[in-house]
């Protein structure tokens, strides 16, 4: 015997005489004495059960008497139009009179409503997260991910692409973020690590003749999180081989094109492509959201000379235009003031410059610049009539970080940064590596990045000079992936270690697998990984990741649903030979 | 400028005086002194390239003379028709003449031969996994491997499932097999576990309402690894919502089929199902291969009473039929008897009987039992003229499963296991629970199976008669996938729990969020999950997963490629609040 005829979504005016039945949820129960209506609910939809005294046969109206708010329960009912239709649900032409009634599972009162809007806190949702997955739009945000997997899928698979599962029980490298270890005890005193990617195994398939891999595959970080960083994410992970740069990006566009087309009807095509050096002099980020203007200009030029030590002794004195805020009081002004001075931006604060409606100008810093001289600066930030310029000063780098983030902040605040809007670009030309405090290089991605061939002679003198051959593919300020050219001769490639500070011993300890594989004919190749959770979330307009994922951990890495980690038995620990300190 | 205008397997006669570019891997050189041929090798194909002196260009030549096997490199040419046609690869009826050539990457001497069959022994295949990965048969069934996950998608989610990912940060559980674990630096002195399967947060998901989950996932087991088993491996795994053990059989026989049509043309409806007792009855094994016949036959009523004490005290003796075989020497029938003695089989050893063609019986119990005795064996053994019948006896189950081994060895030793012909069947109506040597019972499945409702009254008294609402899939002789129908109702999961002697601190210590879910209305639902790696083997024809594996452990579960488990930075232990012993 089926459980059921029919889903609660899809009955409407035209099943109207027919006998159903149905499974579900019991969602809302309204109860007028001669009359009861009862919401059973399942994934498709809902649709609304009516007893009464007339048309209700006694027992059954005795077992709808004992049922509570999500019970489970199965019915069988004749199909009838509602008297008052709710235009609101696929279903609301129609109700179930019902004539027979099963209780399938009873339930306790759950901590917290299982509505759209849910009275529920964080902790409580994650406690009881398969209560919390029972609303609509987590649900909805779940099939939403696996329709996005799908798409990813059928357009690499078109494209040529074979899905290979990597392994996970893999090698430590200390290299770049903390790996998760795994204690073998068929091999004691030695650890597997989880991977942080498969990078070096998707190079290994290339020179293995694969040609195109791709996997949607879990990576492991164990950093100290935060907010909105898991320490297990997925990652769409993909790498060609007989490629250059332009053909990798050429692909991934296709593929970004292609989901915003299906998801949203929106053609994107020929997504810009900027170098890292303009995004972070435009937009002080190297993840720009270019949805809005309020770009970046350097108005150290017009600053000069003019007794305002702070500006004179600055690297840069860079500006931003925020439209139509000529008009903010001292207040609003204030709160900017005070905002970038927060340790997390870390400026040291703003002048601002009001290009009024009626023509005048008026400034923080009117004692040392005049009409004339702010009206250049009004000139070169194209500011409107009604705009407002913030100006910062420092130290080039860490200045225009910071700017970036005080446009990003005030996009948000001004809600320029539209959900549903969006705009992809590539940024280009990074440079290879990046100094550390100490002055040690470290690679900007990772060292198996390929530098660009006419940069090769700057290795050994200018290392901080020789630009990658790696792109990032960035939406609506977030990183949405990042790729590069890989290294596919030997020599560079120990070259590049030892920049980084691996010597030999080291480098041929951690990856030497690697490097004795490019010896034995490495075709060119590239690859790309793009970050799934996020992806699926900036998709859907939202840009937490937590609510796309269906059993997160919380900040502190830890499953509140099922208490883990938790204390293992101390017989486990001496299998592996291992003790806790 | 793109790197080829064509792949190595796609040229033919149609492209005759087409200029071309091509990269690939140098597969074979053959030099004629005025002439020379390279075969050009990529994932698609191989195409010849040929040089000689008269059209070809000297700085050309002498490149070429350069090249090894194995580099890498890129040609431009001009397609032409060979002289004489290999009919055995698509591009066999072309040649390209090479204009220019450019070396990509050179190639050391490769450790074994890159071809169809090579001369590396197992291990080196393993150092060089990605050497062995270029040979054909390799990359193909890694190809093969991919088509089918899709294939298998495919179907799913035309069926209405969800694709989700469960976490692989999970809590360690010691019922059944060992888990990985995971130190926490974050909540030090706790611990993780890998999945041995996401059983838990399937039905989680169901009690969520997600309805059809599935999921294509790595997981982990700690074991002692026997041969071809794997500590990583991948799952198909899949639960539903609102059905019965039937509404799951359905579904995952059509999966089955419609692989079967799809990559063998080979219809299959209406799979066989037999219980869990038949099955051992017939083929002493839960996982029989019903491609031959050579059932097993109870025969201990005809053996009685003869004065053959070992049949007398047996509590069964039981034969099967080796057609065919009468006329084996007493050599071949010994090599039997020691087989049988192997203690991977365990039996003390066999009585035969031959049923010449000339009409004669012959056996090797002459001595107890006349032509009549044996002529009722004969009968009850559907054993024809110019058969055999090996004859077992001693514990039932015991020698069930001896006399399933030797029939399946005997077998494979007489070819009748077909690997591209396919027998798939349900198994069903399991018990419940198993005793250890300790006499405590533990689940047969796992602590989530439901038992059949008529037996539920059993449970408190007589354990060992209850029977699950479980089924396995099988097919020619191995467990394609199992699965069961779940308890929903807390009071049974509880009894089961006490059954297998979790008490209920140690059951709501591990699996408490589960059995708090129930509580909340869990629908009625069930699930199955396939092992993937063989599913994916078998259907290709093969039984041995690892060459279906892009990255496989060795049987002690180390990565020979990259070292793994290896010793790590004792910081990262430090960092970790662990010691080794």
């Amino acid at each position: 015997m089926n459980y059921r005829t029919n889903n609660c979504g899809e009955l409407n005016i035209s099943h109207c005489g027919k006998s159903v039945k149905l499974c579900g949820w019991v969602s809302k129960i309204r109860d007028k004495g001669h009359l009861k209506w009862i919401d059973l609910r399942d994934i498709h939809g809902t649709t609304q059960l009516v007893f009464d005294r007339d048309r209700t046969k006694k027992n059954v109206l005795n077992i709808a008497k004992k049922i509570g708010r999500e019970f489970v329960i199965q019915i069988s009912g004749k199909v009838v139009e509602r008297i008052s239709h709710n235009k609101n649900i696929s279903t609301g032409d129609i109700e179930i009179i019902v004539n027979e009634i099963t209780i399938l599972n009873e339930s306790k009162n759950p901590p917290f409503t299982i509505e759209e809007n849910t009275d529920g806190g964080d902790e409580l949702r994650l406690k009881y997260r398969y209560l919390d997955i029972r609303r609509k739009p987590i649900q909805k945000n779940l099939l939403f991910r696996s329709e996005v997997a799908s798409m990813v899928r059928k357009y690499l698979i078109s494209n040529g692409f074979t899905e290979i599962e990597t392994p996970f029980l893999i090698k430590s490298t200390p290299e770049g973020a903390r790996d998760f270890i795994v204690p073998s005890r068929m091999n004691q005193g030695k650890f597997y690590a989880l991977p942080q990617s498969p990078q070096t195994f998707k190079q290994l398939l290339m020179i293995s003749g694969m040609e195109k891999y791709f996997q949607i595959v879990k990576c492991f970080r164990d950093e100290d999180l935060r907010s909105d960083r898991q320490p297990e994410f997925t990652q769409i992970d993909c790498e060609m081989s007989f490629v250059n740069q332009k053909d990798v990006m050429e692909c991934f566009e296709g593929l970004l094109s292609d989901l915003l087309l299906e998801i949203h009807g929106i053609e994107k095509k020929s997504f810009p492509v900027i170098s890292y050096f303009d995004a972070m002099n435009k937009y002080g980020s190297d993840k720009p959201d270019i949805r809005f203007g309020m770009e970046i200009h350097n108005i150290k030029e017009y600053t000069k000379n003019k007794g305002f030590k702070i500006f004179n002794d600055s690297e840069v004195v860079v500006a931003i235009t925020v439209p139509k805020a000529s008009i903010w009081s001292r207040k609003e002004i204030d709160y900017w003031i005070e905002w970038v001075k927060k340790p997390q931006v870390g400026s040291k604060g703003l002048v601002w410059v009001k290009n009024n409606l009626d023509g005048s100008v008026k400034s923080s810093v009117d004692k040392f610049y005049d009409y004339k001289n702010l009206k250049k600066w009004i000139n070169e930030c194209e500011c409107k009539k009604g705009d407002l310029i913030f100006v910062m000063s420092g130290k080039k780098n860490e200045t225009l970080i910071q700017m970036g983030k005080l446009r990003m902040e005030i996009a948000e605040k001004l809600n320029l940064r539209k959900a549903f809007e969006f705009a992809p670009l590539w940024v280009v030309d990074f440079p290879l590596f990046f100094k550390d405090d100490m002055n040690n290089y470290h690679p900007m991605h990772h060292p198996f990045t390929s530098p660009k061939s006419e940069h090769l002679d700057l290795l050994d003198e200018k290392p901080n000079e020789v630009h990658a051959l790696a792109y990032d593919l960035v939406m609506n300020g977030n990183e949405i992936g990042g790729g590069s050219i890989r290294i596919i001769n030997t020599k560079i490639q120990e070259k590049i270690f030892s920049v980084i500070g691996l010597n030999k011993k080291k480098s041929k300890e951690q990856f030497g697998f690697l490097v004795d594989a490019l010896e034995f004919g490495a075709p060119p190749h590239g690859g790309i990984a793009l970050g799934f959770d996020r992806l699926v979330a900036i998709l859907n307009g939202d840009e937490s990741i937590r609510d796309y994922i269906a059993f997160p951990k919380n900040n502190s890495g830890y499953d509140v649903m099922i208490k883990a980690p938790s204390e293992v038995d101390p017989q486990q620990l001496d299998d592996l030979g291992i003790l806790k300190k």
